[in-house]
């Protein structure tokens, strides 16, 4: 960390003078550094042709430093990912930070460090950004807004109207293990685990993919708030497609298992950040797992198929056999996740 | 205001559950309605040719309801006046709000419909969103961010590669409003007066000019945080000119002025949120000057000039005669204005 002069931030760091100036000429623009932030206007300049996705999340994850991460690198990650999600490679990022007044420098050192080096990994660059300063109780240390711009795979033809009947649910990674992470660490419910948050760039396996099968993808989602369940009940709710899933295929690490067990928590629920739902035809389902394992997810797994029937609704047939309705997160599991 | 099945903002809506879907659902994707955010993907798919440019703020201002607007029509203009002062027109926003906890839906539909407005007033469309909650007293009622992405002019020729030596410093309308409009209702602070925000889009003006006067336009910049002071001495630092000012011409209304002594303020430091600072070439200033003035902005001033001397200082010839350096904003004049 650079000497800065002064040890916490202030309101000052977020007027638009001196101590702004200050506080961005002491490392910040040093650590971003790329010829399009260096210019220091309103906005970023840039040419990218073809066809573009857009996307935006604000992270208020509590704590903001977790097990596997921190608030930074899951701010570029998410990011990343949504517009993977997209079919796209994030080229251009955007960063927003709402500090709360009295933040250690030292804190705001190491989650800046952190998305650097997520963005390095990604290979995606900050080139426009703000900083606001919120009093002491009006905020909650850190909060970050990253937006990003891709640009879409000339493959890429997912979409809603590409789900079909037939089409074979894979997930890249076991689920469960973000959402456990940082509920380890919440006050109360404090326990001993070596569990990690999964949190990851997802578009390069994504564009491997649209390189090796093109249209054969039908549909990306990251399964994030809400966990999987969530996510296939919006998918089958929006595309009026029924989803059946097999439980017994669904990867769940062991200890994040007993960890859910532990807490009453159904890892169907539990937030992701590293792990993706692909719809894909059925012919080449196989053929996409076997790539998937052996291309950095070992535990990528053909977890269900889309139906016709029972349309805008998950149903699973458990390990005991039976079949269930899984539906939608009803309340709020784990509140400030991402 | 359609009927919500709540009264006020609960974690549950930051959940990416159902009740995430119901917030969403009950309203909001009506009001922001366009093809791209109907998608509902986790980011938006368009093209977009020529050269492009791509601002993000995130808004903090407290009140979120003001005289002449709120965070909504804040955070649209503010982004829309990024991407202008780029030379760009914003062609697609993302929205992503970070909602407190017992916000009453009065409160936030309020907002919501004037973000609709004031997108519709600039005619650009919010493509793509996120809603995150957080707990009472761990922010305070609505943070916004909007990211924007705007077509750049194809005569633009802005940058600080532009900035010459007798340029000339032009402004479109009197300073130092929105800071007083907020600074009217804070708490201890209340006084009477009917100042309101200057929150406006500024594209429509800034695209006009530079249909007319193409590259003889050299720099824009608005003046926001900090006023028109601070904005002027980051342009004379980062483009290492001097900048002479010449206080008479500076337009401040007359009941801004007032407030403004009264409260011990220099209106040189107080936000602003309609206004800009055009640097341009010397011999066509007057006709700029006319053609403002004949576009909306009646009171839009030359009111001063860049030059060799004094490099990377702002220097300002008083109405009383007399010549004093004016400094960047040293600290904190008023918190969270924007």
């Amino acid at each position: 960390m650079p000497k800065f002069d002064f040890d916490a931030i202030n309101l000052g760091h977020g007027s638009g003078g001196i101590l702004s100036q200050r506080l961005l000429n002491s490392g910040v623009f040093d650590v971003l550094k790329n010829d399009k932030l260096d210019e220091r206007h309103d906005g970023a300049v840039f040419e990218l042709p073809g066809k573009l996705a857009f996307s935006t999340d604000s992270y208020v994850v509590s704590p903001i430093i977790f097990p596997g991460g921190n608030i930074g690198d899951l701010a570029v990650n998410g990011t990343v990912n949504d517009l993977a999600m997209c079919g796209a490679k994030a080229m251009y990022l955007s960063l927003s930070f709402i500090l709360e007044e009295g933040l250690p420098m030292t804190t705001f050192w190491q989650v800046l460090n952190s998305i650097k080096m997520a963005c390095n990994a990604a290979g995606v660059q900050v080139v426009t950004g703000d900083t606001k300063v919120v009093e002491r109780g009006k905020g909650d240390q850190i909060f970050i807004n990253t937006s990003g711009i891709g640009q879409v795979h000339a493959k890429a033809a997912l979409g809603w109207s590409s789900i079909q009947p037939g089409d074979v649910v894979l997930i890249n990674a076991p689920i469960a293990a973000h959402g456990i992470a940082i509920m380890s660490l919440r006050s109360g419910l404090e326990f001993e685990t070596s569990i990690t948050s999964d949190t990851c760039a997802l578009h390069h396996t994504v564009l491997q993919l649209l390189d090796e099968y093109g249209d054969a993808l039908h549909f990306l989602r990251d399964a994030t708030r809400g966990g999987l369940a969530s996510v296939l009940n919006e998918i089958a709710k929006d595309g009026s497609h029924g989803i059946e899933l097999l439980q017994k295929n669904i990867p769940v690490d062991e200890q994040v298992s007993g960890a859910c067990e532990m807490l009453g928590l159904d890892p169907l629920y539990v937030a992701n950040e590293g792990v993706f739902v692909l719809l894909a035809k059925a012919d080449v389902a196989d053929s996409i797992l076997r790539s998937m394992q052996s291309n950095g997810w070992p535990q990528a797994a053909i977890v269900g198929k889309v139906v016709a029937e029972h349309a805008g609704q998950v149903t699973m047939q458990s390990s005991i056999g039976g079949r269930r309705v899984v539906n939608m997160l009803p309340g709020e599991q784990l509140p400030r996740i991402c």
